[in-house]
């Protein structure tokens, strides 16, 4: 199969675009597939996002994004129980089988006792995302994101993660696995093997790492332009039993610049030319 | 002993000084150590700088920096051997008993590889370091850096290279930890105690990771500006046996805008209440 029967795209790669643009843009592209970010719903509402996907003949396949689950007090801690909450209602009403979580992360608290409000978050929601068929997928980001964004840093504490919270042999709670977060790590092949075979590989994020950047959340690169080798991580993914899609998702004030539609000729160029 | 008494200040932090006020102004404030980076002993060459230190009564902790050894070539990789070769001797001519190595990486070649490079570079300068009385000290860098300044970027990858370089009981190479590098490891305690028992901590580096950050090398912070729990990671190495000092090595615009006699005042107050 090739990998363009795969390919998704975030909403946010193309953020200059509405939502129904991208996806008439990307039905004429012949991109099956899109990820949801809230903020593309939020102007149009659920029902005419979930329509607009639908009419273009796109699958969705996740919606970003929940998470952000520590809190210095119980009552942050249950304010975002209630807002992932509604991240599952909102994934359930327009049809996105995931959520990617951004876990979270507060200045001034331990990364552990981050780590250990988060599983405790994930917890207290997951019932609420079984009854609505949504699955929930932590992601790791990169360390830079450490102090305020996400206390996962590592695959490994994420599949630690999916160790406590499913049930033997259940995957409701997986892993998004985003090349710029993890291309460094040197047990990233064994860790992608351990979390395939409990199935636990919910998403593959593609972009690229460039060693120069101008900003630490919003530059980006487009495969080919950094130094990930996206090929080699892609082969440990299918190793490892993944078979979903390949999602581009990219932040850069840089190609935002560009017209969208020039934009994502570039990413099925670079697509094409890195796996 | 107070941490006063093991005080150490990086050239670097105070860079809009040259070597001779640097040495009074530390002097003068009652700091008894120094690390001289190499672009500070330049202007006045190695043995001007040597007698400024020992004229104000400082100890040198560390020379920095070596590194840089991967390449895609043979000659290129000849060639940082050569440089690290000369760093030696001008540690050795000024008096400095180590060098902080900051490896290096190459953007397109796997961090494999390039680890692979470096303890082959460390290897062949390594009797040089020994005959010369210098030790060499591999600093783990941030995974931010890992594109280009350092495939070794965690305590783990440092310890191996030890294992792998020194021969039994020597302590020849070891690890500069620091702080910034290092803070959000989930292994970092066992990791302090596995090389500490070994003899393999060279150097602690303090600064502070500040959760918002302007640019990616320069926008370090003063300890306390940041997230990093100091007080706990010294502690790990007082409890690994580490006896050495304690340096301030900070790279910020923000803060060498200022007076450096002010700044210098700051971070005496700064290191009192985060140690």
């Amino acid at each position: 199969m090739s990998v363009r029967d795969r390919l998704g795209i975030h909403t946010i790669t193309l953020k200059n675009w509405s939502l129904a643009e991208t996806c008439a843009g990307l039905s004429g592209a012949g991109v099956p597939a899109i990820t949801l970010w809230r903020d593309a719903i939020e102007p149009v509402g659920v029902d005419t996002a979930k329509k607009l996907v639908e009419d273009s003949g796109l699958r969705i396949t996740s919606l970003c994004r929940g998470g952000f689950f520590p809190a210095l007090d119980e009552a942050g801690r249950q304010a975002a129980i209630d807002e992932n909450k509604a991240c599952i209602d909102e994934a359930a009403a327009v049809g996105a089988p995931a959520i990617v979580l951004v876990c979270g992360a507060v200045p001034g608290q331990s990364l552990q006792e981050s780590r250990k409000q988060i599983t405790e978050g994930i917890a207290a929601v997951l019932p609420h995302a079984k009854e609505n068929g949504v699955k929930l997928s932590i992601e790791p980001l990169h360390p830079l994101y450490a102090a305020d964004r996400s206390a996962v840093t590592t695959m490994s504490q994420a599949r630690e993660m999916c160790e406590q919270l499913n049930s033997e042999g259940e995957t409701n709670v997986g892993i998004a696995a985003d090349v710029y977060h993890i291309w460094f790590d040197d047990k990233l092949e064994e860790e992608i093997m351990a979390s395939g075979q409990k199935g636990w590989l919910h998403a593959f994020h593609i972009c690229d790492w460039k060693a120069e950047q101008s900003d630490p959340l919003q530059d980006r690169g487009l495969m080919g332009e950094g130094v990930i080798d996206i090929r080699e991580i892609e082969g440990w993914m299918s190793n490892a039993g993944y078979q979903g899609d390949v999602e581009v998702e990219i932040f850069s004030q840089h190609h935002w610049k560009k017209d969208p539609a020039i934009f994502l000729q570039e990413i099925l160029v670079a697509t094409d030319a890195c796996i």
